[in-house]
């Protein structure tokens, strides 16, 4: 039994990682700055679980609490994510700040292993197409991008002199129930639901999208052999972002709601980019489980009963 | 007139470079943690300064100062560098922290051009010889090198997208009067000096020293015409460290004390390290004025007369 201290506990990866923690038997801190009403389980009653809830701004408050609880492990999911703002926003200094201390004081409390959660902004775009490990450019174009790729270097380095292991895992793009509604995914099944039409791009651009379960289940793949170095966390295939939606629109027999080109794309939007998931399939015991098929039919449902939930 | 903050301005490099500034008649305000009492030079007196004791690491008040100051341009020298010890340090997280935050108090602020003091530490030095700005790739070897690579990143991306100006000198080796005594040339002459010993490497390992007036010079060339980018700071050549002691050696014709050889090298030293500094020559006025046996003879002068001072 290991001793977890895992942060954005209640987000939306978070929330799934503190469970299949506690399902194969961890002790877990969970840190959370909102209080908790909006679990997507409650399958965890019956497991201790320790929940702190903290601002990570707080550095005196997290220096204390970090050396009181003495976790031999320290997952690090929070981050400023608001959908939209999120790329270019000045937080994401705070962010990097909060994180580097953070780390300090795990690695200070006798931490000796940190698994963080990065992104595919780090890589280099403007070269499209798979992205891998360790022959891909770290060129990231938005602060975010920065922000996540500094701080892995910082971590890395850090970990690496003071003999704690370090991981890092990419995230590519993700989906499932709880997901933010402005999110496209989540955008696209609710209006659809409802009887509207979903304002899209032309959507001709290719993304790896993969359900957040398995993403969750990714990095529980990491943390459990505690693998060590920089892993994509992706499905390792691309499909049009058109494409997405009109499964979606399969799905709910809608697709005559979606309204693609309806939207501008972005300027700076590469053709395809997707997940070499070479890596973190040789290094854990991870596979992909959930399709993209069965996967939105799981997320759309879960919209159709939160939908009768709050009628 | 430019209204100008200058962090860790009673530092080696600092306190020279506020000198300048005042006598390019700009308005400065100088930061420090430090009280003021140990400053190289007194001709500030006439010119106006603006003197603010502040704990860097203090976000509230540093945030509150920089907004009140409404400063066009931030120079940042501040950073921990406790000889020996700075290059693991974990306060350097708390440095790459606090000069984020910083950074963002500052373009809050409406700051318009930002320069910050970066090392050749950056750099890859497995490949030793010429570090170049466009073409040495940044593999820094210590978190020390880690940290100030990952903020500069962070400053660039950060300063593009709100449009303000970003500069980065990435100094080399450098000496002159005021140094901290554990560092090579302060110890040898002060040794030399008192007729003992100086227990050295065998020094064959080549460096690119350069007088700290000149390293202020560099920097207040870049912030004159407001370059933009990443700038060595270095004399451009390179001299290996036995010959750099020899000349203080015959300097004080005291050859004879120095003992190369007495001390084991680092594991890990590259042969040669020295700066390109075309693109510091084309971007601004600046050119090395300071030959090393004149620089080295007057930083000599400099520890004769401070050692008469303080019998």
């Amino acid at each position: 039994m290991k001793n977890v201290i895992v942060t954005g506990a209640t987000g939306f990866i978070g929330q799934r990682f503190i469970k299949q923690l506690l399902q194969a038997g961890h002790s877990v801190h969970a840190l959370h700055n909102k209080p908790v009403t909006q679990l997507l389980f409650t399958e965890t009653k019956p497991y201790p679980i320790n929940w702190h809830q903290i601002d990570l701004f707080d550095q005196v408050r997290v220096d204390a609490l970090v050396e009181k609880i003495k976790a031999d492990t320290l997952v690090h999911f929070a981050w400023y994510a608001e959908a939209g703002k999120f790329w270019q926003s000045d937080l994401n200094l705070d962010w990097l700040a909060a994180s580097s201390l953070l780390l300090k004081s795990f690695v200070r409390s006798g931490g000796r292993y940190f698994l963080g959660a990065g992104s595919c902004a780090e890589y280099d775009w403007s070269t499209p197409g798979v992205m891998q490990e360790e022959s891909t450019a770290i060129i990231p174009a938005t602060l975010y991008g920065t922000s996540k790729s500094a701080f892995s270097q910082i971590a890395q380095q850090y970990c690496k002199q003071s003999q704690v292991g370090f991981a890092w895992g990419r995230i590519f793009w993700l989906y499932g129930p709880g997901e933010d509604e402005s999110r496209l995914v989540a955008y696209v099944i609710k209006n659809l639901l409802a009887g509207k039409e979903a304002n899209l791009s032309a959507g001709a651009q290719k993304r790896d999208f993969m359900h957040v379960d398995d993403v969750s289940q990714a990095f529980a793949g990491i943390a459990e052999v505690e693998a060590q170095g920089f892993f994509n966390i992706g499905s390792g295939q691309a499909i049009s972002v058109k494409s997405l939606c009109e499964l979606i629109g399969e799905i709910l027999d809608k697709k005559d709601l979606l309204k693609f080109a309806s939207k501008e794309s972005l300027n700076n939007e590469a053709d395809c980019i997707y997940a070499d998931i070479s890596k973190l399939i040789a290094s854990t015991n991870f596979q992909p489980r959930i399709d993209l098929q069965p996967g939105l039919k799981k997320t759309v449902d879960w919209w159709k009963n939160k939908k009768n939930a709050s009628v």
